[in-house]
């Protein structure tokens, strides 16, 4: 795959998060060491707090958003880079009217999603 | 350093290219397993044909331009995602009336650029 556009690759809905959609755009089969993928966060969608075991390395791509990482919060908006360490709680809130991008870059390793605050019951 | 925006972190030419700079948005010392990295090569610029010892996951922002990888050329815009495996001779050139603009995102591995095609006596 040396080249393939982003409208090809499909996109799945991400368990446990609120309209949002996950691309594979190079996966741990085509890369030796990460994956590089994109969400999208409707208006009003996001993730409840949680936890990974591999770290994210993330770049902004259109949209506006709170994200909230271990205590902190940060408005974060296209061009933001954003670095999200192994094991600590972190969550999205998408708090525009359009569409919340972001490419998010993860090691080729083990990865467990455990979700600390889950609104519905 | 959870949130910088883009336009806070400097950018250095870069040895070889022509009109061509990098920013490095998370480093090595920043994150424990890829390194994510913006170029932005100007209209006219780009990089000669080149190897790497380490391969490249890259996202194209902004702009047009033709990418050369092993024995193939590919025209690439906004959107596109290109995968360049260590060690394939590769090569830039804006084609573009504005910049090209991409996102590079590299193993925390020892890496050694190999010019192979250099224009400059």
């Amino acid at each position: 795959m040396p080249v393939k556009h982003v409208s090809e690759v499909e996109a799945a809905n991400v368990t446990g998060g609120v309209k949002t959609t996950r691309q594979v755009l190079i996966s741990a089969d085509e890369g030796p060491n990460f994956a590089m993928r994109r969400f999208v966060m409707e208006p009003g969608g996001g993730m409840p707090r949680h936890t990974n075991t591999v770290e994210h390395e993330q770049y902004v791509l259109r949209g506006k958003a709170r994200i909230g990482i271990g205590d902190e919060v940060y408005n974060v908006q296209k061009g933001d880079v954003v670095f999200i360490p192994q094991e600590i709680p972190h969550w999205y809130e998408n708090v525009g009217d359009e569409p919340f991008e972001f490419l998010c870059v993860v090691p080729n390793k083990p990865d467990k999603t455990v979700i600390l605050d889950n609104a519905s019951c």
